[in-house]
């Protein structure tokens, strides 16, 4: 006997991955998949990988009967995700990965997408979702909001940081090295295999990318003052995984111990030993992040190294980890993947 | 109350890919592990991407008690193997991931591995691994040999067409595009990213690759009469997946309902609609192969083009699901994990 | 003092190679530049890449002043070409990158093309550019049609055979790898990074790939009688370069003889010793062509290994090469830069 | 009439880049090629893509002419160079490219490559190669010292922000994304194609990277008191390429200002527009340089991001502009070349 989940939004990526996880999750089956310019097309049409699964046909969201779901991972674009939700019924659980619900302040939602939101009743509603720091409010919530990818690393080094107050809040720089799934299956020429294969550039460069709206609105609600970061991300040529090199001024040592101790038992979060450094290419394809601190010859200087799967951990995963929360699952099930390597 | 299991060669890509795969395989539990040259270390060491597993630690061959296992996987270099299997408890039940006994017939062992076989009782006791064509001997058997991964992607091919006496023995072309983690993790030159990225070449051209010791042996006793098939393998910028694009003469729709009718039960093979290809980007991190038949302008010509992830299906893969057979465990048992994509 | 060329369609990869290209030429200098959609851009927005280099702003076509062009160079895509070519003055000299004018036969056009031909009379003015085997005609040509990459890496390694009469006719099989920049700068999802690195896939395959049109009509010519290859090429995770994996019918001394003879002069193709195979990495970047052969352990068999660059030799390189023999210029001349390793 | 250069360590790739940069310079002939383990060898056995091009035969260095040379460029490993170039003729120009004479001071020497120097004397001879800022030394020297190809990646971005008092000399966090023939012809694990591609992980962090010594001897001497940078590079899955991006506290418009100025008359250093950052796409296998400029929402922050090919720019391309100077050849011969892209 199993749950039953849909996925809206289910020709993207993000998307997919959900596909892949909830294939081996014992606890949830997928009854329902959307996918508007696709809908009446198979999967495998869609995703040749998922050919071997069992799955329901991509339909349009107004022909799914979500009656019988118990929750719904929205995978919708930005803007329209806040659309979707608004018209689903009000007692359905729902997880949803865009953009739309991750700030709380509908000034700051305004300011970074450039539009008012049009559900600000379901704003205020929404829980973030960064599972390791929002648990208890997730469990009972009906609805999550999915955190950026690039958002997810960055505070995965800082806020056990802030919290023990072992930095100085004026100089955080985030220096983050994106894979291209990041960018979803999008059809730009920046993102052809003969542009982005063979180098790497800066994107979203001086503290224009939207991704800064949280770390503004986590960092500040946690320090109790205004907390403004540097952040460059960095387009590079593999398909998953970020690392977020962070630069900040405190004891190297104090800080180790600060993301010890506060992921001393999380399941998904590794911290390595003083001075060993992750690679991405260790979580790919995993819900785990690995950490690394490494103290610098200029005294009073650390570097915080943090890897994630940004389809894994820095959303799909997330969103799972959350479902299995809000539907009184185990947290860890269906996500205890091993990365994949090489 | 799971079974226990040892991986003998643990610090290479196949053992690792082992320790992957029975990550989450509920009935095997790893109590073992070997890595001569790394013994003493933490597979966390020799794999940053094991890290979030609790495992043994690596010790040399000697000092590992087997005592309690239930099956040894026998990850080791060619050649090494066969010393080594030899010395273990002849009730000790074994799956070897080396060349070692795939080749039932001593002289052809000598002449593909340029010496003799130094352990000929235990070749003969060997029964060959590819699952699907072996499985009832599989079953009771007490050592299991591993196919070659060109050799699994040539004989999905072809096997069935011999069977159903569709093509023409002495036409067969295999044109393989091979990922470079088939080659191992062995420090050569023209392995390095450097050199292997951005192009493409064929190796071991001109019929003196070793698989093609498998191939004569299988195709020719389908056969019942000697096949000798042309094979070239091309080192390619990716790290898993082999391609195998076969060139057969014959009716194309003879060919598919060959293939379609072989395979039609099987868990891990599946037969794309007639004139669809598959890509190994559709198969990566999976057991799963996918196969496709095309027809020609040119009548009575065919490609059959096989994708499988040579890590997986190709060798490890392969090792999990004939462990289990012979194990008594369900055969598909923590097999299931869906491709990764992107 | 310098002739004056002007590149049509230079916002492709085609044009920007040719730009490239002519960047050390000591002859040519260029003079105008098209881009339809980027008319009125910098080449260094377009391509920046580029940014180092003086060029002429984008124009459209119409805007451009051809009158003192000595010699225009048509990158534009199939179907566009023969109508931009129509009506350029007649006693323009023009190289075509385009499929337009590649086939002779009217209804060879019609069929693979699925059109007629909107200049017929420029069809039939047209020389093929296949530098090696087409010089006589080319130098004194006004309109020469550019090969097809794949057509040019096939021919290199097929015509000599054919001239020779060294290979069974009917049985020619051509399994390409192609780097992707032959699909040019198209928004195609397969050709994304995400999609396309990782991973290798056949398409158009069974004999419907339209370059079969110019296999057809040379080894047609060539042999005295219909010859049909077979012929399936291969997208690859790397973006310059193809290899040519020819399986052939023949004598391999002689096969190797008959190439060695045909080539021995030639400034850009180079013949290995026999048994030695090519690779592209050997050859990206430069207009050379690195070809091998392999004998095989089943007599009477032989692979021909052609490794080339498609935006080179395939394309650009050998736009310019004919560009030189109809200006009586040095041929090689901007053509002998090394290839980029790694 | 041209003059003769040798190159010892030819085998490696900056040897292999000097001879594919020397082979379109029209006043330079090779006549010496040093390979001390390929002596014997040809270079088209050593490297295939060189192939096309008629050079000398490698040679051990003692069984090297090199009276006739006019100049000897030396690409051997670090601490190999200083013994043999201490045993070469006093008055031989020599270009080194290695880390041997980069430093002046035998300290700082001793400190970051743990052993004293073999050839004092010729330390405190040799001029550093920064083209840009060291010309009117380097074109009377006799023995030229390469810059580390990060190190030259650095500087281009930060000498001009001190010079022209415009940063907190304090403030400078420099991290590095490298292309992994930065590392040479090593084998080593994680060179190798499988551990390397699909992801990024920092090395040599903390302030333990050798370059540093250069960082501080050239920023120091330029301040004129002690500046200490925090410099992470890490490791990408691309071959050729170093993207430096440097955030520094300062005001925008005056860094560019500052670099605008410093490099207007520069042919290979190229200032973008303010708030354009280049790409490593844009500069492969050339000696061009982009730099570009953007500032933040943070007011008094701005990130300078330098893109130079390694090998190159970043070594090769440099020891050739160098040498020009030396020969008094024009400075920029040879070095035209336009970037590769795709």
């Amino acid at each position: 006997m199993t749950l039953s989940v849909a996925i809206l939004g289910a020709s993207g990526y993000t998307g997919a991955e959900l596909v892949r996880l909830i294939a081996t999750h014992p606890g949830l089956t997928i009854t329902g998949l959307s996918g508007d310019r696709k809908a009446g097309m198979e999967m495998a049409e869609v995703f040749p990988f998922l050919t071997p699964l069992t799955l329901p046909r991509l339909q349009k969201i107004e022909d799914m009967n979500l009656s019988s779901a118990d929750l719904v991972f929205c995978a919708l674009p930005h803007a329209t995700s806040q659309e979707v939700i608004a018209a689903l019924p009000r007692d359905l659980k729902v997880v949803d990965l865009s953009a739309d619900f991750r700030l709380r302040d509908p000034a700051a939602y305004e300011k970074w997408y450039g539009k008012p939101h049009a559900a600000p009743d379901l704003q205020k509603e929404a829980v973030y979702g960064l599972t390791e720091f929002y648990r208890d409010q997730i469990r009972p919530a009906r609805l999550v909001a999915g955190t950026g990818c690039n958002a997810a690393a960055g505070q995965y080094a800082i806020r056990p940081l802030i919290s023990a107050g072992v930095i100085d809040l004026d100089d955080i720089i985030l220096d983050l090295k994106n894979g291209v799934s990041g960018a979803g299956r999008s059809l730009k020429e920046n993102l052809l295999h003969a542009e982005l294969s063979g180098g790497t550039h800066p994107y979203s460069a001086g503290g224009t990318h939207r991704h800064l709206g949280e770390f503004d609105q986590e960092f500040s609600a946690l320090a109790g003052r205004p907390v403004r970061v540097i952040f460059t991300p960095h387009l590079c040529p593999f398909n998953r995984g970020i690392l977020a090199t962070c630069y900040v001024k405190g004891d190297p040592a104090a800080i180790h111990a600060a993301l010890a101790g506060a992921y001393g038992d999380e399941p998904f979060l590794h911290v390595l030993p003083m001075g060993k450094l992750p690679s991405t290419r260790s979580i790919a394809g995993s819900n785990h992040v690995q950490i690394g601190v490494s103290g610098d010859r200029v005294p009073g200087r650390a570097t915080v190294v943090v890897a994630l799967d940004n389809l894994t951990k820095g959303s799909s995963g997330q969103a799972l980890q959350n479902a299995n929360l809000m539907l009184g699952l185990p947290e860890t099930q269906g996500l205890t993947l091993a990365p994949v390597f090489p």
